[in-house]
């Protein structure tokens, strides 16, 4: 596979006043695209460590797509750093600079004498129109690798790449797009994944990565494009199966995108048509906002104790048993009709074992639908907002096992 | 100034699964301890790739912030990287096993053999304590360069930074530190706040820069370090001025650290010393999820349609005015001694109007407490995400408001 590299030049994004968002989505389109993408690197305003860039990257890589420094602006080198690094004097192309002359006069404003500058291109260079800003792209071979230069603001080069760059890609590069398969779990951890997984054959055409985010862990296997369906669907399931349906929530890339647990959950809710309550003390109405845009989510309500949410509903706490506690709440709420399904989430623990990062506190979880009941135990540790949203996960999940075990 | 660098290793990042926030939130770091950041460079799991780049950066920076691949599965390399980069062959380290051994058995874990791996170090480093995860860090000096390695989880990596390496590099560089002063606010746009700064006279030592994120909008000043600060001072209050306190919920660097907009609110709540109540159709929970970790919101409790909630609370509900309904929702909570203040939310507009990022929704919030009543109403565009998190925003806004009114 041809190697790719992303370039990115801006003072505010090694400065870090600027997030570099252009480099993952670049990145994005190349994987899928077929390419490698090898090494992103950004470097500010200084013109040498420009120009050596450039020549490093046109010795090592294939293609390389670069994003900023293409402004009016005396920090805006690119351009320059081409022509030094690569022997190609600027010329000035009276097609772009009508083109930006277009722009200003579009707009009725006088165009600024600065603007000149984004009309010089270097010699033998293929210009990419930008309809959707002022300076047009640039792109050019040299050495071994194929460079197309874009402006930095996202939404130009996101046009510029997908209606100027990609459809010259086919014709320089071998590209067969490569096929990804997520498997996505909640209540098991990386290294619990990679001991499961222990002794599997995996052929080595297909990279396996993991990816631990806040709301999930991801195991990702790229199949090349030629491996065949069966045998993508075949080993996806047996690594599947290896961490258990208990934590597999969803596979996107098979036969569908699932997206998250939330969206999972929204999906088997809708199926079933019942309306959910949700009483608790401890994830703070943050299990009810990840499902926001879901019509099923009836009520939730949040209390500071086991016996302030008792009180409210008019039933008799236990503080030493919140399971029991937990299943005479979720009754109540039901036959109080608040909806079909009650989910009840009570925690043990102090406010100070809450908010110690070195402290745990427990989760008790209560769910009882029309015909069934049932309940799970969780200890949560690490910082206040990690507790919150572990506590809001496990709900969600005990309701999505109930949901795909009763499908 | 010394030349700093950030690498950041994972194939979650050059593949663009990952967008490299670490990158960003380190160099600001690093600029403001007086560091010239040159380059940001992210490479993938490739062994002799890692290498390579580890050499070159030992040969042209002074230092190196490091993340990622530091996890205890086959693609996390560093360790060996560094290893076979710089001659160090890789020591177990009794102290960091023994810490890894506590964190699961804090979790009542058995730890799985796989991290054992994560205790072995390159000769010769300083071990990073990582209290906040399971694989600690590692700093050496190669070449010119002196290295820190970090886990890639960002809430680790921002602490061990902070509480490990950031205590380290007054002892081996000479910095003159810079001064970062953002003002923060919600429920204005960045080109507005541009526009309210057209002909402000800033001098070109001082670098202003802008970010736009979920929850608030920064106005960011970069003064030098020898610049007074008494002027410094009348600079933010003249531009924070021209943003009006309306919209500035706090200014970072001057004389405190603000936090975003949730955390002024807890500090203000704290200093009342009364207690709130959130009842709500239109955040679902998220409001009071930002608020975790305060002691002061007492109750939250969504329902669906504003004739639910009033229903719930025993009042009645005027579907004509929402402003009406909202003061009476508020009253009855008062009257129920549901908390000292009650903030309610209201929406008007329909499930699919909310839904619709091309439609919007109109927001009604009241505001109660014990000697005061404030009414804000605002329009709600874009997805039904943005919608939520919006609404959520200006119910926080209006309670800081209030506060900063009566402090």
């Amino acid at each position: 596979m041809p190697i790719l590299e992303i370039f990115s030049q801006g003072e505010e994004i090694v400065t870090g006043q600027t997030v570099d968002t252009n480099a993952a989505w670049l990145s994005e389109q190349a994987v899928q695209l077929g390419f490698t993408v090898a090494r992103h690197t950004a470097v500010g305003d200084k013109l040498g460590d420009l120009i050596g860039l450039l020549k490093e990257i046109s010795e090592r890589a294939d293609c390389c797509l670069c994003t900023g420094g293409l402004g009016p602006t005396s920090d805006d080198l690119t351009a320059e750093a081409v022509a030094k690094a690569f022997g190609l004097p600027l010329a000035f192309d009276e097609i772009a600079y009508r083109q930006i002359q277009a722009y200003f006069s579009n707009r009725q404003r006088p165009m600024p004498e600065v603007n000149r500058k984004q009309a010089l291109l270097p010699q033998g260079s293929i210009r990419l129109d930008n309809d959707w800003g002022t300076a047009p792209g640039f792109a050019l071979q040299a050495g071994r690798c194929w460079f197309a230069f874009m402006p930095g603001v996202p939404s130009e080069m996101r046009n510029i790449f997908l209606e100027r760059v990609k459809p010259l890609l086919p014709d320089r590069f071998v590209l067969t797009p490569s096929r990804l398969v997520t498997i996505k779990t909640v209540g098991i951890g990386e290294s619990d994944i990679q001991q499961r997984l222990d002794g599997l054959q995996i052929p080595p055409s297909v990279q396996l990565g993991f990816r631990a985010g806040i709301d999930e862990v991801q195991t990702k296997l790229l199949f090349p494009a030629d491996y065949p369906a069966e045998e993508t669907a075949a080993l996806t399931y047996t690594i599947a199966e290896r961490l258990s349906s208990r934590f597999v929530f969803g596979i996107d890339g098979l036969t569908e995108k699932v997206g998250s647990l939330a969206a999972v959950v929204d999906k088997l809710m809708c199926e079933t048509g019942a309306a959910l309550a949700v009483v608790e003390t401890v994830n703070q109405g943050l299990l009810s906002a990840k499902c926001m845009g879901s019509a099923w989510l009836k009520i939730a309500v949040f209390e500071r104790s086991p016996s302030a949410l008792c009180e409210r509903f008019g039933t008799a706490v236990d503080e030493n048993d919140l399971s029991k506690t937990g299943a005479r709440l979720a009754k109540a709420l039901q036959d109080q009709r608040a909806a079909d399904f009650v989910l009840v989430q009570l925690h043990e623990g102090s406010q100070s074992q809450f908010r110690d990062k070195d402290r745990t506190i427990i989760l008790y979880n209560t769910l009882l639908t029309e015909n069934s009941f049932q309940q799970s135990r969780h200890i949560l540790a690490g910082p206040i907002e990690r507790k919150q949203n572990q506590a809001a996960l496990f709900g969600l999940d005990l309701l999505r096992r109930h949901l795909q075990d009763n499908r």
